[in-house]
């Protein structure tokens, strides 16, 4: 299998690297072959190239079976600039098709005390919020003149149709329960979407159950009762804004791993945190994030389930085992380093 | 002084009820005279009469001194309902030109308890949501085809700056920290929205500290480190989405108030829930986010804060002493109804 690796900005490659040395101890272990090839993509691109996502790295992730990715960033390519890292993460989501993206919430116990949630408030959490990525108001037409910015959000039937069927799928497997998040009281886009939803579970998931939040009411039911969710679908910004809320309830945005996939096996998997410049290149970043992206890789694009359980399972018990960067640790409790976590696990 | 009164739908009606109690007896106390003057508006009043802004009402407040409104909404009049009564609150913002919703977070130390959060967390968190409310997404071009939606959203620089400017004049009878929330890495509006803040703060308001954060990352800290913020200034739909989310820290979202203001004294004042039609009819409803929003009216638009104060010292009075409704009590310890509350205060 060929993987495209991405380490992009920030921690990226730190984190990254500890993905890698699991990918290769994986192929070890199980006795497969992954062949990974390096790219540049975000800001560092930018630097070397003008263009945060030039066309042999898109090339190369086009061919490969699966593509890991760090995270883009970084205060140097901020706005005002017109080239930035983050129109290289969006362009190459949209050029392979990654419509839906998987972010699962599944609150470790030995880290309930890292968390500011209560502990009764996290137990039984496993929930997956399925986000929509190649639509809406991310991929509008943008316009600015002089007094006024203007963005569009659009979404089509068929892009709902598809990420509802993902969504729906992936809760047959589970508990069988989806919550669509919208905000119909006030936008048109949500009720097509709200419409659309309806339709999709009646005629092709009867077995589903069905309910729909405003995104403001999901907002705080995420905080307030986690565990009665399962499957949550949403459109891209509600997504992207309540996985980061969610990300709360596992104790530290390090720790999430999300998986994009489209039409086919091949997927983008990255830890859900960005590129954390203030504390880049001191190898203290949390790499558990990556290493539950590269989980999922196995069992998404490579249909290596096996392997990916075994991934989780080392996780877990390095985890149990207190094996903690500085986000996660007690105060008074000596954290462990990037590279230390990855050869825990 | 007059003031409308629009008790509206499901809780509405009950809350707004204990809200005029208090009115006369603050009239009373303090030697005032309020004309309190009820009219219907939303699902109440698409019944009526068919819209659910009807255009009495709408001359009722724009004749008034301040507007006390009770929620409207409820699934008798959900989309695909092309009359809705969310669209009436929304025509009545315009109407007024309530461009800032303020939307306090001040959790009592007597409710860290009654909320999902940690009680370290919840400690010294005192912040103040300022939600743009008359521009963006909510009131953009709306447009529905077979096959597609759309909605635009829209920023003018003017509705920027106005916004900006309160939120920094509020922030500079507090801590003086502001912190600017966008989506600047995707969004056009974003990037005119962070541009028009740096240049308001830095002209006109040199002595307060500005920080910009992404809406994702703000969602996060939220509830990480909630005592890390003062004011916090925001375009209308994130700050919908946000201030749910920020209702958790005290407990129960029936404990906030707000205040929505324009270019004069005229304001109208609501508690941030909805109108949760499970529990209407019932008593069982928290009167809180009410009471403060009459507190909240004293203050902004009557002038009168010796009385605002009077009515913040009995909420609290009335919370440390134990009157707390279904939402707030420990499992065990019996609930007041919505009626004992106000008596209470
Ligand atoms: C970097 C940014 C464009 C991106 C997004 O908003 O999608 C990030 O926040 C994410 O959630 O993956
Ligand atoms: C009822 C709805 C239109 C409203 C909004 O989204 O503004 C409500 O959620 C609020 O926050 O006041």
């Amino acid at each position: 299998a060929l993987i495209a690796v991405l380490p992009g900005d920030g921690i990226g490659p730190e984190v990254v690297e500890q993905g890698t040395r699991l990918l290769r101890a994986v192929a070890e272990r199980f006795g497969h072959s992954f062949e990974l090839v390096e790219a540049p993509m975000g800001g560092v691109a930018i630097d070397r190239t003008g263009t945060p996502l030039p066309p042999e790295t898109l090339a190369l992730c086009q061919r490969s079976d699966a593509v890991l990715l760090g995270a883009v960033g970084g205060p140097k390519w901020d706005p005002p600039a017109k080239v930035r890292p983050e129109q290289g993460l969006l362009a190459l989501r949209k050029a392979l098709g990654l419509y839906a993206n998987l972010r699962p919430v599944a609150p470790f116990p030995a880290l309930h005390e890292a968390s500011s949630l209560k502990p009764e408030v996290l137990r039984g959490v496993e929930l997956l919020v399925v986000r929509e990525l190649t639509g809406g108001i991310y991929f509008g037409e943008k316009r600015r003149d002089e007094h006024q910015a203007f963005d569009a959000c659009v979404y089509t039937e068929e892009e709902v149709v598809r990420v509802v069927r993902a969504a729906a799928s992936l809760a047959r497997a589970r508990r069988k329960r989806l919550t669509s998040v919208d905000k119909a009281n006030v936008l048109e886009t949500s009720r097509l979407w709200r419409a659309v939803t309806e339709r999709v579970i009646r005629e092709e998931f009867p077995d589903i159950e069905l309910k729909h939040l405003l995104v403001d009411a999901c907002a705080m039911h995420l905080i307030r009762r986690p565990a009665d969710f399962d499957v949550i679908v949403t459109e891209n910004m509600f997504g992207d804004i309540l996985t980061d809320e969610a990300a709360m309830l596992s104790g530290s945005i390090g720790m999430l791993p999300s998986a994009s996939l489209g039409a086919n096996r091949r997927g983008l998997y990255e830890p859900i945190h960005g590129s954390a410049p203030e504390i880049a290149g001191r190898g203290v970043a949390n790499p558990y994030g990556t290493l539950l992206s590269v989980a999922m890789l196995l069992r998404h694009s490579l249909g290596l389930e096996q392997e990916a359980r075994a991934v989780e399972v080392a996780v877990a018990s390095s985890i149990e085992a207190g094996a903690l960067t500085a986000d996660l640790v007690p105060s008074g409790v000596r954290p462990l380093g990037t590279g230390d976590i990855g050869t825990a696990v």
